[in-house]
């Protein structure tokens, strides 16, 4: 009986490739898009079991969409699908992300950025060019503080993992509101208003989907504390930009850490803001890089060729989509 | 019997003053120097069982020293006390250091700058306002990597305790080669090649005694990969100023985070360099401040005083200096 058919829609390099081939090439075919003419294309499509994108809008277009026929599985590489166009795919088959897959080296930034702006870093080097010395004033400490984490899949747990060992109570929302992970306290967006006052810290790993679009806007930043420190690893959306900026203006100690953006390449085709917020002395401004850690990409294939092979031997594939993502 | 005498050298906050004497005054009698006319100074000295002092340099003269017959003890409350005139306080008496006071906030200090440059923070945000969005040059990940501390008093137990967790290797050395902290490797200043060669990050969090002055020069830095991270929270001394320069110019993937100087306000009354330092690219400055988080300064203070109500119910005091501090 012949093998599945896989399609990998991407141009992974050499040492990928042969990634694939050791996870996979004893439950299915490999085929790699790429390098096939468009008639060839066109078979291979047609008689395509499963399938493996990384970005979609750029690998497959509409007519390749049209010739999905016959596929049963959708792996994605990535771990935020919002800007996947998920019409591309029959809205019967399953679509799995990979979800969690860069959760540590995001995590690793988003504690970066929180303790960048606890010790003022970015300040007091410029105040030092300046020819200031402020020796002694204050820092904040991270033990003893509070940090919330709105979102708690694979980047929120992992940041809880790294911030708790500092000595720092961690506050956290989920759908569903309960979790394994040793936390201090979990809710659910019913919570938003508890965990956000009396945080010193805010990390914002969210999906995007329609009811995370715009959740913190002016009221929500004003729950904070003028002083605390929001930091978004996920997307742009989820924050309200003009409500922000205004905030940041009028809040000279309140530090945003913006690692994620409202208009950037990888999902618009270029970086935009409407306000000037790398001009602003509280921000620190990173190029949504958190994942691109030395070594996580080769990780994080690996991990959706996993989640693949399980399908491909019968088991239930993890990190399915479920209707909130695949129709937003 | 009348209780000892206490003299406090240093001019405390009115909070201080009630800290004092909550620890002290069912062991001894509190004269805060400051409060006095220069008789009462000269009979206070005179009468002195023991006396706490911030910064001698400043606090006492030449004469206050010829008067301090009668003391049998000296509290300092830094953790460093090379810039301590030791000369002011007779040769034979007990002194103290606050050593490890300051540790923890140290060590979030350090762990910031090495996470700050580990994720390159201050040059993505300059390469950002460039108009250059790296979203896919990679960061180091801090979880497999390897850090070498050099001294492993609070300060450098406190940083291997908030780096172990994160996953990375800890590489300490100190003066006897033993440690009750759970580490990878414990040696001595023998085996400094060993710990430096390999390490991805390197924290100095050494006394500065003679044989740590200028112990990190030309030879040492080269042990290091191109893109390694050191990190200095001790002394400027400690390292060479014109190798370490030289070595940041000619290696632009490493980077220095300078939180202690060669000339700086406290110990030489200003700030100064040889070289233009803040002008690198891959230089993180902070103005001595990792000792400076809110409440710190307050907990220091409280820890001295507790030290010396040791020493007033007539038990051992820690941190008793031997004589290479002493006589550096």
């Amino acid at each position: 009986m012949a093998k599945p058919s896989v399609v990998i829609a991407h141009d992974p390099s050499p040492d990928i490739r042969s990634l694939y081939s050791d996870v996979l090439s004893a439950h299915g075919d490999l085929v790699f898009l790429p390098d096939l003419s468009s008639d060839q294309r066109k078979d291979a499509l047609r008689g395509a079991d499963a399938m493996i994108c990384y970005n979609p809008r750029l690998e497959l277009d509409d007519e390749d969409a049209r010739n999905l026929e016959s596929i049963g599985f959708v792996q994605l590489l990535t771990a935020g699908v919002d800007h996947v166009p998920m019409q591309l795919f029959p809205a019967t088959i399953p679509v799995s992300s990979n979800a969690g897959a860069f959760g540590e080296s995001m995590a690793e930034h988003a504690v970066a950025m929180i303790m960048a702006a606890a010790k003022r870093l970015p300040f007091e080097h410029q105040e030092m060019r300046d020819g200031r010395f402020n020796q002694f004033v204050p820092t904040k400490g991270l033990r003893g503080s509070v940090c919330a984490i709105l979102g708690f899949g694979g980047a929120g747990r992992a940041t809880a993992r790294l911030l708790r060992p500092m000595g720092v109570t961690i506050k956290a929302i989920n759908r569903s509101g309960k979790t394994e992970e040793p936390v201090d306290f979990i809710g659910t967006s019913d919570d938003l208003e508890y965990v956000m006052r009396g945080a010193d810290f805010v990390v914002i790993t969210l999906s995007l989907i329609e009811s995370t679009q715009g959740l913190i806007g002016e009221r929500e930043l004003g729950w904070l504390a003028e002083d605390a420190i929001l930091v978004n690893v996920a997307r742009g959306e989820i924050v309200d930009q003009d409500a922000l900026y205004r905030h940041l203006v009028g809040n000279p100690r309140f530090f945003a850490c913006l690692e994620a953006w409202w208009i950037e390449p990888v999902r618009h085709g270029e970086f935009r803001l409407d306000h000037p917020f790398l001009e602003l002395p509280n921000v620190i401004a990173a190029p949504h890089n958190s994942a691109s850690t030395a070594g996580s990409q080769v990780q994080s294939i690996r991990r959706g060729a996993e989640n693949m092979r399980r399908w491909l031997m019968g088991k239930n594939p993890e990190n399915l989509l479920g209707d909130a993502e695949r129709t937003f």
